[in-house]
């Protein structure tokens, strides 16, 4: 039984304890906040206690903490846990700069505690089925991936100003995407961006649409496709061609009616947020840490995977400025 | 190089005359009407002659006749046509009465010469290509066949008065695709019917909405539903369960845009009526008719079947105004 | 909170365990099961004691029991429970004799304690949603209702024996859907049903295909099909005709990939039994009793429900053996 | 009724003669053909002439020709078609070289005959939907646009040799699709491209796979992918995002039968090339010529958009060899 403290009962937090106190092998034991209100009732609607972050590393009974903090915290609570000997299971980004990631990366190494990146997209079911047929070899070499990824409605724009920008925060998870289904890293990118949704984003050096297209070394290409609004709801969609076949994952919909009158034949919207589609791949990426942990196997994805994303959200960052391809 | 007579003038047989023209191996030669200018105009269209069913039918060199008139004047003219020692091609039904189309059939055998009943959803390419798959084997051994078939509004009551009534006039066509599709004729009869769409198909002594279930000795059952009225488009679907599988034939839809707003993912309507979705089956029923003349292969549909489906729909109503079942 | 005792400790049993103790406003007190050491570890995973049924029913400190144990044991437990002063839900059926059915009924309506009927599949999310959209008259007036309902694989024949026949089974969820949906009950029957998958079943007496059409009083119609075998899954829809269109609710697929190759377009199965289609079912009924319960609310499934149900399954039993329909 | 002289009996050819002799307004005069055996064949089917193209442009009675000969010619046979005072359906590209076409315009604009390039695809029912729907504001303003177009298998390398290659060849089409839906012209491009389905394809100096980026001064951006085999079938797909929802026009499958078993639930194939899918828009470009001439409308489609396709595939020629940007 693994025993868990949570640092972070906010939104993603509040996921984070359904799924580590629903697991049979786990046991969530504390929860801290910066908000101590939250972390107290978070805590007690799950029967553990609410403590400081401090408390919670320094607590020898505790094996693993999972950080669903603020960005800003992340690298240095992933030191500081790793430090204190706990695993981890961190929510991305490690960071928004990736020399202070790959710093943490270095202090991470040196303790040999093992860290985990909630990519949890890797986790969506019906991702992991494209993945899995794809390692399976049922369409052949893939050649030419397209990842679509819209969100329903932009964030505050003062959420846009400390996110790092659409590549860091949003594109990122795309970013780990095609490492995880190209099982390669790309050899060069190109970015174009724009802030069509809404001007004050512009204002603020963002931009809410982009596309961006990776090269790899034996010639495969993906392109990603990111737009900050899909009024319809949580648009994400992935396309995979291959020599013998096409495999897509389309959108989960809110339900499967279907209503045909003289306007139309009308089916229900995909799911709207990712709070509603990412719930089951919220409950298999902690499924996934649990198992890693206690049964010996490596981490599904690491601090490096987490180090990579960053490295291409960072030269997309540069390329959409400078209108000029980055090699990698 | 077939050379045939087109009887009838009208909306369907104006399909036929494209199809008739545009086969490499018909050619249009005369068009009768009691309309004598649709028969000169449609002649003219088409590059025959305009005249009259009698001089048709006179003509040694034309080979087959393509009966397209009202309902009451078929078994006449089938009759008279072979006996003039014409193949022909009779729309359905080929009467309103089993007892004259008995005597229709007794009459043809006695000239030996070969008569198609023009059920064009046999040729209907998914409908066609569903009956492939089962007769492959595809769903293994087919247990359950549920017919759907909805107009999209119904026809003047004027019309519902001389029809022979829904089980006659509409549901005809079911019944054929239940004996096509099952490969048996059925033991047994329910049928129940309503008038919900029009009262005064109520008055008139007719039902708008009906189902009607059909046994068979080895204990398989299908289902037919009707309704005249739809009114999102022509629906016509076909469902056939197997001991292995599920074989569905859907809608041919509009055009194949999805549009995804708040207000939900709408995807175009059914194509409207039958003229658009049988188009394709009309040609392929032309095709199968040459081809059965030229290359001396059996007809593909026989007054036989088409004397089995009107007894199905005389058999359907007296089901439905007794509220028993019936038994064939 | 509601206090409660959870009658069965079997495979559905554990469902109801995990909804009541998950429910934010209900407890899950005790549970009892014919074999202790299934109650007992039930009992374990949500902290709960495991007592016999006797006790449970004693307990003045539990609000209301969930039954779910087999079938034969229902309206005595349901009588039982409410002479002790509980709220019930209880699975369907209520039991296998209508008379037996109806005494429950008189003796339950004595005690004045509400008992809630386990009708799953009006709390499916899909189901739930054809029916707000036909309430809220978004296809006019229903006129033509179909219910597809198919299991992947029959049961034991061993269960079939006990089982009451499909007609009380199985079918008995599409009756009260039936009911459900048309808000009305029907005024005659017709059924049909064959022994086509096992036919040991037939030996058993029993059927394991059937259809059954439903006439309502102002000419309504709705049909029922039901098979015992689909071996590509769980096979769960709804049609209904309106005046104004057609609402449809499809199956729910495992996942939405879909793969292209030269062997054509391949998508995910339906969920393959009904503890997958029905699990969040299965969490709104539980949310639906509990609010009835705690708010104040009538019970959205009666027991008057239930035994209209089996009213129609013990017709459809006769209808189908006598070829004749029943007026109900 | 308009005149036509075709030039070319080809596969494409054997379209068009079809569509000119079956409009109501057209007549198909004469045919050309380098291999007078295929004209005198083709002739005879539609009643017309085998000539010289010369003799073609020469009669004083034809109104119109279509070019349907190889790359090669169009742009002389379009300077002397006009020059001959002929209006023309010229197929696409209007040459392989830039200027070589520029220099063409100049000449035709001195005739002032018209001339109509044929981008088929603008007149598929479906992609014309969608485009209606967008320029009616049913998803506000359009801000990205995806075009996916992967053919079936890849031509022989003895045709690549003398394509152009990809990006005039093939993609010159979703060039010519950026440019109508959306409704401007690029300011920029990126281009990527490899040799991932035939090495010798790369041995040619040309592309099988590739992507292109298109942005406009408005910061709309425009992503086109295309391969040379998806060996599910013809993969002709759009997607538009924008303000207010999605546009997508999806393929056309072979038929609407679907499959359900152990194995999955397996729909038709796309149909599998562009003579299947783009037989209606063959027709209906065909249409729009004709009442462009006979209703004094502009052509649809001009030679100016034909050069401005030209334009972008050069560049994107030159981006996927360069790596770098290139502003237009």
């Amino acid at each position: 039984m693994l025993k868990v403290g949570l640092l972070g009962a906010g939104r993603i937090g509040q996921v984070h304890a359904v799924n580590i106190a629903g697991n049979r092998r786990s046991t969530l034991v504390a929860v801290s906040d910066v908000q101590a209100e939250a972390a107290a009732e978070l805590a007690a609607r799950h029967g553990a206690q609410a403590r400081t972050s401090d408390e919670i590393l320094a607590d020898p009974a505790i094996d693993a903490v999972l950080v669903a903090t603020s960005t800003d915290t992340h690298s240095d609570l992933i030191e500081a846990a790793t430090a204190a000997g706990k695993a981890v299971l961190c929510e991305k980004p490690v960071d928004l700069s990736l020399d202070r990631a790959q710093a943490c990366l270095d202090r991470v190494s040196a303790t040999g505690r093992p860290v985990m990146i909630g990519f949890n997209r890797r986790f969506d079911p019906n991702f992991a089925a494209l993945k899995t047929a794809s390692l399976a070899g049922e369409i052949g070499k893939a050649e030419l991936l397209s990842l679509t990824s819209f969100d329903p409605a932009p964030p505050p724009v003062s959420y846009i100003k400390v996110s790092g920008g659409l590549f860091r925060d949003m594109m990122i998870h795309d970013f780990d995407m095609a490492n995880f289904l190209m099982d390669d890293r790309p050899v060069s990118l190109r970015a174009v961006g724009s802030s069509l949704v809404d001007p004050e984003i512009g204002a603020a050096g963002d931009v809410d649409t982009a596309v961006v297209t990776l090269t790899y070394a034996d010639g495969r290409i993906a392109v990603i496709k990111n737009s900050r609004r899909a009024v319809y709801g949580y648009d994400q969609r992935i396309e995979l061609l291959g020599a013998e076949g096409l495999l897509q994952a389309n959108n989960m919909l809110e339900n499967t009616v279907v209503k045909s009158t003289t306007a139309g034949v009308v089916s229900a919207k995909p799911t709207y947020f990712f709070l509603e589609r990412y719930m089951p791949a919220y409950a298999a990426e902690w499924e996934a840490f649990v198992a890693a942990m206690l049964d010996g196997q490596a981490m599904p994805v690491t601090l490096e995977d987490g180090i990579a994303a960053l490295a291409l959200a960072e030269a997309a960052t540069r390329s959409a400025r400078s209108g000029e391809s980055v090699a990698l």
